[in-house]
């Protein structure tokens, strides 16, 4: 582990635990780098991380201060999921999710929907109608097996930014991230075998691990810099665990960005431990910060990574353009994919290729990002005022999730059920696990603009929480 | 089975055995009636059947007979594949075709694609672009895992008319033809499982099961009437047999509707021993008799038969829109479609259902359907004149895929190779077989309106399997 997130951690403990309090002066560089024997930009480092997490804020000339406005939430525990590996449950609940459909009278903060109606995705519908127009109908014959070739370039340069070198021989084009993980999957893993995930997990790759007769191994994540790489050595020594599936930047549904260092030393355990690593990195680019954040990915020189992406989140998911650059498993994954759907529907690709290629895609991240990052604050702060007291939040460093956790206990299935009847739809927090844990948590979407409908669905979301809570515990008391 | 088909098979085999020759009378219809102790109808529908296969010709009041035009190849083999499951192999043959693009200076008669440049098509490729220009976005959004519902009850619709009475809430979309079959055969099947499948057989299909650790029974195949029930019967009672995947009609490769009295009895045979049928139907709308054959599907009271199908030969493959009735296997059925792509794009779905609603999509079949039989008649012509003497053809009743058996030793890898460099492309038989059997015999496309091109193409295949038949037996003689 580098030094400045053992700093940063051990400076926002002690501001979590009150130790430092809001509007409170927090130690100068210089005198925590004595104290703690580091260098002045490894204090600065850490001062930096708190900063991003909004447990610190800078003062020009005056140095580090715990923020005033610091109202925010308290962050969510580390989970503790069963310490084996179990069959994955939950199906049913994630069918009730995926059925549901655009109601025009139910506010869906469900699902990991983006806002599709920015002026900024035009281009895309534009080029997408003149495919159809195209004499040649390049959109109705088969592809081949990889996908389009100039998408497969354009998708190369962008990975650049994450700093993968990679061709367009290297990449497979999929329908959706979905069908990538699905396919990487299969292409390392057989029925019976373990996996070690993140926990919690996004349901769709858990989901998959299930209908192929895998086990899933939950590993302890902290909500700030993601999988605990000390749980989950543990777990490489004592079973023997054929990949690990992780979402390490702008986490499903955490949203913490794993640092730097600590993709590093995830891609040495993989090494040691000779285990494959499904990456997804599906938000990636919806990154607050810019440049983004490096993949683990970028990190490997043995082809021990199949990273997995997708335009579901940055463009739309309905055009089920996604890709899979799956190193050593190229040969395996083309099978996969060949059985799976034999090929990917070619007009969505061109159009994502023009798209790409004309320049349109990096101002459009631009304001995706802006728009979500403030939609965060928003969405955190409506949490402060209308959520139960006691109700922690996660502090997205990218995407447009928001995961809370409400006092043990809490059931947020139930919580569904009545909010249904109000016409809001929230995901779940049971989903996210092989096993149901998490039941006390839910997600919620903060990608749309911010609207006084939405305000008032977060506002019944919150209260009725909050019904159901004081329920539960008078229940208790009888 | 039933007593025309019997009498169809007693009079098809004398006539090839030229025991009546071109330009003979047949025996008059009372004369087999009695004969036979069949009723005249039966003999009416035996010569039918001939007729259909170009065995018998009727003139006006004077009997049928043996067609004078009967310059046509003979009918190929029927298959003596492996009496035992085997492990699937031939992926790289068959990836050599899925990894090929369409390509200016190459014709490809391999690929199972269908003319997309008639003009019944338009209206379809109107509604693309409209979909893309809605401000309500339909086509961005994700699916509900469903499908999309219009669509669903568009092709409940159509089902009708294959004898099946099946709802919206029956139906599951799926990502073409292939997802249909790849999330079947995961419902039904477990790795290690053994599924029984006609011989020679759809590649996809097969190498899905190789993907998923089955096992593949191949059983003898007639190329006039389908799976021989007999060696069904027999694999059925030796074998602990989890499913049987079969394309009964206008069969991929060799063009035959099974009879419907042999779809009813397979039915039975599939109650009898308890296990799951997995129907291909991607091709049965495009029987060249109307109304089209029935489904085994319509046979099935009891939710035993997953039919699998998509509007990639009727429409275009470039769509990516199948869909599946998963019968009994309903909920894993969308267990495996969620984790295989997590939803279907919208878009083209939309489109599809516009023009089966507008009644678009009836006058499109009976034109495809008139141009794929005259084609049909062109290219056993084509065959008939430039290859090698012989060469036996399929005699298919619908689509526009015609299969071709070269004597026992021929390659056609090898010719495959050499066209390549002569611009040509075609399906090599061994990909058709589990285990690498019909290394004799290819697969060749007609579906496009004839040009001299075309011509010139199939003659250079012609004249190419004749030089390296001629090296063959030169090479033998050494």
């Amino acid at each position: 582990m580098t030094l400045y997130i053992n700093l940063a951690e051990l400076l926002g403990t002690r501001i979590k635990q009150g130790f430092y309090r809001p509007g409170d002066r927090l130690p100068s560089v210089r005198a925590l780098s004595v104290e703690h024997g580091v260098s002045l930009s490894t204090v600065q480092q850490a001062y930096r991380f708190l900063e991003d997490h909004g447990l610190a804020s800078p003062r020009p000339k005056s140095g580090y201060f715990v923020p005033m406005e610091r109202e925010l939430p308290a962050l969510p525990g580390m989970g503790k999921p069963a310490q084996r590996p179990v069959e994955i449950s939950q199906w049913e609940q994630v069918l009730e999710l995926v059925r549901s459909v655009p109601q025009k009278d139910v506010i869906q903060l469900g699902r990991g929907m983006p806002d599709i109606t920015t002026p900024t995705i035009k281009p895309l519908l534009r080029s997408l109608a003149q495919i159809s127009r195209r004499l040649d109908l390049p959109g109705l014959y088969y592809d081949n097996v990889y996908g389009v070739l100039a998408l497969r370039e354009q998708i190369a340069r962008l990975l650049l930014d994450s700093g993968c070198q990679l061709s367009a021989e290297d990449l497979v084009i999929t329908t959706g991230c979905h069908e990538a993980l699905s396919c990487s999957i299969r292409a390392v893993c057989e029925p019976g075998d373990i996996v070690a995930v993140d926990s919690p997990s996004f349901h769709g790759a858990m989901q998959t691990l299930k209908g192929l007769g895998m086990k899933a191994l939950e590993i302890p994540t902290d909500p700030l810099t993601g999988i605990s790489l000390e749980a989950l050595e543990l777990a490489l020594e004592q079973w023997p665990i054929k990949a690990i599936q992780i979402t390490p930047s702008c986490n499903n549904p955490l949203g913490y960005i794993m640092p730097e260092s600590r993709k590093r030393a995830l891609m040495t355990l993989a090494q040691r431990f000779d285990v494959a690593i499904i990456e997804d990195d599906v938000y990636g680019e919806l990154a607050y910060t810019y440049p983004r954040p490096r993949t683990v990915k970028s990190f490997d020189d043995e082809g021990r990574v199949l990273l997995c992406s997708s335009f579901s989140k940055t463009l739309a998911p309905g055009l089920r353009v996604g890709w899979v650059a799956p190193g050593r498993y190229l040969e395996r994954v083309l099978h996969m994919k060949y059985i799976s759907t034999g090929s990917t529907a070619p007009q969505p690709q061109l159009a994502v290729a023009d798209f790409l290629e004309n320049g349109h895609f990096e101002p459009h991240l631009r304001k995706m990002r802006m728009q979500y990052q403030r939609n965060r604050d928003l969405m955190l702060g409506w949490v402060s005022r209308y959520f139960p007291e006691g109700t922690r939040a996660s502090r997205p460093q990218g995407s447009f999730l928001l995961w809370l956790e409400l006092p043990e206990g809490f059931d947020s299935l139930r919580l569904n059920r009545v909010l249904l009847e109000q016409g809001v739809q929230i995901a779940v927090g049971s989903i996210f696990s092989a096993s149901g844990k998490y039941r006390h948590c839910l997600r919620m979407n903060y990608a749309a603009k911010p609207t006084l409908q939405i305000e008032e669905a977060v506002r019944k979301v919150g209260v009725t929480a909050s019904k159901l809570l004081a329920e539960t515990v008078e229940h208790g008391a009888h």
